[in-house]
């Protein structure tokens, strides 16, 4: 039981089930897929079990696609938009970073963009064309200046910072960056913050004109709509998720080796998610409290993540190296207070999901962040949902959630108290509203709204 | 030859000079001030040579100081406002630092309110009160507070970074920080960048309705002023110190060691002002141009700072041994392509501003950046400045000054290269454009406009 890519293919799989004729342009990562690519004609293919579209490949060189993707996106741009660069010492932007540039990610966004127009141009009037995520912001603008005459759609998965951040990248990058996002017609984000900080940043580093009352930024003659859509999750697939033999079988598991109370967390190794910092509020909250002794287990299954990149490396280690500490320092030859599995397990994950008495998500930084939504949907104990106030999520369940300051470790040590001791009914009410929203703002509302707003926008 | 606190004591030297029966309240820092702060009475005294004024010394409790000035306010608020904390790692606010917050940032802000009432108390009326920089944020919300009927001004030295930069501090030193601001009547930054920053932060942390238009930030049912002011040097007495005997025989001392070409900076030795990629840098300008050889020294002038922060002690360390391998690297048995010297010695500084070709200020963050100021009204070569966007001196040097783009060492390489190659006409130009902007903006300046805005805002 795998899911590449996690909640964004949920999301586009919705999105071609909606769509009929539906085209998707992607890489080829394997071998077979790469002959397929090489024979340039697009291939008929099914993503979930029913969604349907006609699969074009690109074939990226691989030294193109390794600076591109190792070396310009992750970590590059991903450091810049979650703001994890150690600014005083890194990143050094050298010769290397520019040459991978432009070798890499421009070389790649241009290979995307012909197909793109190629496939454009045959579609029938009226098509809407949808660019996903930091690895393609040049397309818009490389497919408008092509002549594609089709109502181009961006969507930013991941946070957009304010202005200053993004001075991080030499003035060519920056500037090639939110050019490229201008020529789509419709610049789409998770929270109203991150397109707020867009228009900013047309604003400030471009001098564009801003209109911040229709949410729009005047760029070469034209108005660019800027808009946010939270992306959400699929209540019913995540329910027959967790009603498969597979997981149930990780559940009672769980259930034989469980404490009285679980803190759960799920996620990739990642510095954005803040793990460090959860095990030091864990570590604190069994100072302030020692009678949770033996009581409560911290489970958390974390996918590796980016290993080849070296900041990913060290980040895995130092988890390890805090996991062993907390456990040396609290823990009873019976009772290791944190239960770290790092491994791809989604079964193991939804049966946790649906036994945890509180569920921490507390990045540093994170687009929206959707192990929360998912978690809410299918837990069966009013868990409660202890939530950083730097994710994308936070705009929708901030009120519902115990909120987080991710950087203080004493404020997340009280709320994890707060939360562990909370009354049954007040659990009850908080996962209930929670709940509600997450259903409410599910994935087919986040399509459906895009979809009327690009109606309203497009030329009659 | 010292001057305490640098540019600052100088703006307020002059401030001074122009304030007849002004008071002077500040910290009790050694044993015989300790003494007269016991007295409890105002001393006579003189600042430079002219400035007088009544000083009113504050005993601060030794602990206290130290968790205000040593926990808080550097490095916690300065790494905050320079954006400079490695955030998947640090800072970790924990009970320590609430603690240093609470009983001593907190406890010195009110022992500075409480004094502040009781010497405006007895003020004239119309007197203004000013409050300047990070250290004293909450003394203008509990001036008032205390009942304090004078207008109040504060003025922000360092950056005002984006609103979600201020996340990093819990709930409650933020809201504390920006409601202590909100106290006064006016709050005044050096760039327009800061004050907006500001404004967007009154909006978006403590959901303030702010003004544009008007620069207000309506709180408590006041119009809070938002404005800024670029602060400067004062010409005269710079060109003063650089014709003293000292100064004079240092730069006969540099002249008989100099090369061809001179790059200078002079810069505490501090993370926010990027002296290692300044290095790495000179270090690619070198492996471009081998014809260099020989022909140019980089002289470092760093003042050593903070070396009780171990951030500070740590970034000391990687200077001197990037210095040692780019010396290794590029140097010959006669010339060493940087030399490095880490003291205390204004004359040398003022000496080394007359004669450098290139002046290199590629801060990550600096509030103004005054060397940049300083050093081109003394300079008798037309150097060129190649100036960081990121530095507050760029709002108004930027169109004349090589503009550096911090973190690209490609980019600081090549204007490194254009300013050692400028034609002379252009050298002479550009400094001569420089020098007019610095010599229009002068401190007489930058205090002018601030009183006028005062006299404009305070009720008739």
């Amino acid at each position: 039981m795998t899911r590449g890519g996690g909640g964004l293919v949920t999301a586009l799989r919705d999105l071609v089930r909606h769509a009929p004729n539906a085209s998707w342009i992607c890489a080829a990562t394997t071998e077979p897929e790469r002959v397929l690519a090489a024979a340039g004609r697009p291939v008929p293919a099914v993503i979930g079990t029913d969604a349907q579209c006609d699969l074009h490949l690109v074939a990226v060189d691989a030294a193109a696609h390794h600076d591109f993707y190792a070396v310009i996106a992750n970590p590059l741009l991903w450091f810049v938009q979650h703001m994890l660069w150690d600014l005083a010492t890194a990143p050094n932007i050298t010769a290397r970073e520019l040459a991978a540039w432009r070798d890499g990610y421009v070389r790649v966004n241009e290979e995307f963009a012909h197909r793109l127009v190629e496939v454009g141009r045959a579609s029938e009037p009226g098509t809407v064309v949808m660019v996903h995520d930091y690895h393609f912001y040049l397309v818009p603008a490389l497919a408008r200046a092509a002549g594609l005459d089709r109502f181009l759609h961006f969507f930013v998965h991941i946070p957009w910072p304010h202005p200053d951040a993004l001075r991080v990248l030499p003035l060519e990058m920056r500037h090639a960056i939110v050019r490229g996002l201008l020529g789509a017609d419709l610049v789409a984000f998770h929270t109203g913050r991150y397109a707020r900080n867009f228009m900013l940043t047309c604003q400030d580093l471009l001098g564009l004109e801003i209109d911040e009352s229709r949410n729009t930024v005047r760029y070469d003659g034209r108005d660019v709509a800027v808009r946010f859509y939270p992306i959400s999750v699929d209540p019913e697939s995540l329910r027959e998720l967790a009603a498969t033999p597979e997981t149930e079988q990780h559940e009672r598991a769980l259930a034989a080796t469980r404490r009285e109370m679980m803190i759960l967390r799920v996620d990739r190794t990642d510095p954005a998610k803040n793990i460090l910092r959860g095990f030091l509020a864990f570590d604190r909250l069994l100072e302030l409290h020692p009678e949770l002794a033996s009581r409560v287990t911290f489970l958390a299954l974390l996918q590796p993540s980016r290993q080849d990149v070296p900041e990913y490396a060290e980040y895995r280690a130092a988890i390890e190296k805090i996991v062993d500490e907390v456990n040396a320092r609290h823990g009873t030859p019976d009772w290791q207070p944190i239960d770290l599995r790092v491994e791809e397990n989604l079964a193991r994950a939804v049966a946790a999901y649906r036994d945890f008495d509180v569920l921490v998500v507390n990045g540093v930084a994170d687009g929206m962040n959707l192990v929360a939504k998912e978690a809410l949907v299918v837990n069966q104990r009013d868990g409660v949902l202890a939530l950083s106030e730097c994710t994308g999520a936070h705009e929708e369940l901030g009120a519902v959630a115990l909120t987080l300051a991710p950087f203080d470790i004493e404020q997340q040590a009280n709320a994890l108290w707060e939360a562990l001791t909370m009354p049954a009914a007040e659990r009850a009410l908080r996962h209930a509203a929670a709940l509600e929203i997450v259903e409410t703002n599910n994935t087919a509302k986040w399509l459906t709204h895009q979809l009327a707003d690009i109606r309203s926008l497009r030329p009659a």
